[in-house]
């Protein structure tokens, strides 16, 4: 069911902001980031990348810390905030309700507070940090899908009614969602900067981060970075698309990072501003609802994403038949 | 001199909604609007023709209202306001302010005032419309430049500096502007959604709309733009671009409908939402400001522009030596 | 083993010209041609549709002929020659090597003969058709795929060996082609026009037509034709793709139309005419010759086809382990 | 008036294959060529570059020598042979005309002769070159206007009645053509290799190249080359364009090399082989046959080109009155 929007939240989140991944091998991330995605890379040390978007003024928005014998995983999401008061606010509000928070320092940023949400996601809240040049007119370093900006996350979570309800209450909206018979919610796209979505929460094995998104300027620079990718002997790291959702209208193509997270580059959404503007909702049989056109997601696509680190990850509430590659190939 | 951005402003506007003009011919105007533009015609009486985007939710995002004698003219541009509240907030704050404004009428709209601005803009707030299906995933009907939505209006006015300190005051942020060797305020563009203009202001002879403006999927369908405006006969309507704006990085291109009025199509600007991004100024002087390439702006484009029915045009405060074709042919 | 190449063949065959399908509904094939793909109808009848790309002078390139019972089939993949002596000194070329030749009347078309191959594909040849205005600058007509001319034909023989001897005889040039580690010939990518390909044998159960393909403009044409596809609601009709062919560098993207035939929208293949650029061999347990990038073809893709009328379907002499999405999905 | 097209000409011309251009400072040419351009380069020595485009499997299509103190110029315009045995074929045929013929040691060309035509132009045959690697799948390596591969010449001529005579004598064939109302000839669009031009004459002071023309993949590549041409600050060297030419259908944008030749970047011509196909007529009044949309060309275009070294350049047969910016103007 779909929770009532908090129109006037106890603080104000911005937009998606920065992840933070880690990886066995910055060389690897690096030449990844930069070459088949187009990244600009901000800065570099022995255990930190530091990329951003082409057209963004912050000095980062993926952020790559170096591990040695662990897993790669997510150490969480990043969100903005307006200003500082909306800072001290946020995390007054979340004291007051028992959930999990902390003060944090990380270079580069203002003054940040890591939370744990109700469905054990980790994530991060700045209101600024250092700025950076904009780099959408140096044309000639546009590279692989001239990445201009972070947009979203998606997250797998066990429980989406709950992901939902918490965030509807500090002020994000529902875009789209899907449901099924019975209008349980199995997924949902929440936004706060005026279009389709900042953060998604789908059902499954969670959390988990399913895949961050950057916008690409045309279906040009989307293929332009497939092509890359294979000219670069990196073309199995494609786990899903060029296709086109039918769940916020994105043309979309899904790369595996060398440590296996998964970033999406897409171009096409919409504005979603005014509050007349209904929400889309699709059924969860609904082809249409994942994609137009094209083939299915892989089996991988279902079943992979990155775990947030030291955040333990729950059986799903609600049992999915996912469809599936087998599923498809059965009317091939 | 760049006014303090008001970040608690009076009451939300939330973005560019829509603009009200006036034609001689209708069925030329929805012709061209349908066809080389690409509009959606939501509907259409023997006197008005009320168009939209192909993301829009919105009734109209265009309203063009039949004349028989007089000039065409601009009889407001339309704003979006958060709520009902913001409505009533706004009008208070106008009447408090004594801002000329009054209630207004208008089928599909919901409560809606206007104004005169300082500078003597008319100006149309609402919060809501008739909601109307987005028509984004129907591409089988996108035609000419397959425009998404209505982004922002372009005025010329004969004082930047009052504009500005106006709409600075209820909220609107400059994202970028162009100064003299005095500091002296040409241009400003001035942003609510999030992204680099909702609302731009020139100096020239105003107050007069230069033109609106609608984003484009990408640099394909403004080329098909172009070319459909040719094969229907309708290519000497394009008076300026294709070209590259320094100024919002927007790849451009600038039609007159058949009354006249400018309407342009665009690409790639950027989002504006951090508080500390810093405005981008450039010098009235820089030539990239206009244009990063490309050739520069036909005499029609500087000197032609739609007046505001009822609202008399001003000589310029600042006296500009307009760079002109003229200027280009010396050195060609 | 790749045949020598008659530079000097007995007569000049100068690029690939129409085919000639049977539809069980021309309605739905008309649907599906003009809106989907975005070809030109030229011309109806109760019994025909003739059908060209939108820079073709020439009447049709694709000829749909009604039948009420039968399977639908492919009924010749046409050729053009020079001029009618060419035509005149094939006829006699193919009666001397005891080649099945039949003279034909075809409305729209002069002179025409159709052979029977080798290997039992049906093949047209004409010098000249109706001249038919070309489209190329009515941009206002571009719909779907906006298909500017047929290309290529791409055939499925049980004997690629003896297809491509016999073809290479009479001047079509291998620009790429596929062997095993014996060298023997798995598939061969012939062509006359100076660009990739006008004829391709690849290896299976034939003879059959496995596609025809038309260029398009640029990727985004091949999008909107997926994307116009999925709003009319023919979205299941995609059977592979987009994506990248590493032979040929073909974008592609492969769709079924109402009767089963196969259509691909293609852009970027190259120029082939200098006599020293030699031939692109593949090892056929290559995956990139298949494509550079993006999913692999689905089954139907692979065992789906359309049969020549009257001509049996023989085993393939070379056995294959083919590719599949269940390989495929092994490794997701 | 149109000649007659020798369809069984004495030798056979197969392409526009290199052109030789000189320059003062290899450096500038280079950074130019690779990276506004995009071109390949495949040798460089301390007085030679030899450029490719990214499809090509040919030693160079763009070859520029050092010069000092002289003025920048052509040295010549290549075109393909079939063969070394047309090769000689030409050469007895030009000796048996009186046509000054020269043969030449190119290094990286195969045996190589040079003519003076009848009009003054300097021209270079070669049945081969040295074999390069095709490039079109290292995408990573794609910069600027991705060029692929070179097109065809444009030559202004003072007479472009025999210009046209003495090529389709040796079996050019006319596509296109501009006539005033006596039927004079004022400008013809030649052919050999199946689409539009490989060699182009305009009536003007000549002999002199007015520009060589590189294909790019699609628009995005074209608006991307000026993109860069600006971020690279080289945004002053566009002449004409983007814009689209009613003769040829091309999408096209003109740049200056630091030299001042013209280098030509466009996309979209099309297929010109059936006989039956009919020349397309342009009268030289139309406006439309210059550009379908956009502005009109630049003085500069007009009046500037590359002079042949040592070929003297003459007075027009044919007066005009050529449009230009200033008639523009008169209207804006």
């Amino acid at each position: 069911m779909l929770p009532q929007w908090n129109r006037n939240p106890p603080f104000n989140i911005t937009r998606a902001s920065h992840v933070v991944l880690t990886s066995r091998d910055l060389a690897a991330s690096r030449d990844f980031y930069t070459q088949v995605v187009g990244l600009v890379l901000t800065e570099e040390t022995p255990d930190v990348l530091y990329l951003r978007g082409l057209e963004e003024a912050a000095h980062h928005s993926v952020l790559i810390q170096r591990i040695s014998a662990d897993e790669p995983s997510c150490r969480a999401v990043g969100f903005r905030v307006g200003d500082e008061e909306d800072l001290e606010k946020a995390l007054r509000y979340f004291r007051s309700r028992n959930v999990s928070v902390q003060e944090l320092s990380v270079p580069h940023q203002g003054r940040t507070i890591r939370i744990i949400d109700p469905v054990g996601s980790v994530v991060e809240l700045c209101a600024t940090m250092e700025v950076a040049p904009r780099f959408m007119q140096d044309f000639h370093l546009f590279r692989g899908g001239s990445p201009q900006r972070l947009d979203h996350f998606q997250l797998v979570t066990y429980d989406v009614q709950s992901a939902t309800d918490f965030y509807a209450e500090i002020g994000f909206r529902v875009a789209e969602y899907t449901t099924g018979a019975d209008d349980q919610l199995w997924g949902s796209w929440l936004e706060r900067k005026g279009n389709t979505h900042d953060l998604v929460f789908t059902n499954g094995h969670g959390p988990q981060l399913h895949h961050f998104a950057f916008t690409t300027p045309d279906a040009n620079s989307l293929i332009h970075a497939c092509d890359v990718s294979s000219s670069l002997r990196a073309g199995d790291i494609i786990d899903r698309g060029p296709g086109r959702h039918g769940i916020s209208n994105a043309l979309f193509v899904y790369f595996r990072d060398p440590d296996g997270h998964r970033i999406e580059l897409f171009t096409s959404h919409y504005q979603f501003i005014d509050i007349e503007a209904p929400p889309i909702r699709w059924d969860i049989s609904d082809p249409r609802r994942a994609q137009l056109w094209g083939f299915p997601a892989s089996r991988r696509w279902f079943f992979e994403a990155s775990v947030f680190e030291n955040s333990p990850v729950k059986e799903p509430l609600l049992k999915a038949d996912v469809p599936t590659l087998e599923a498809y190939l059965a009317g091939t």
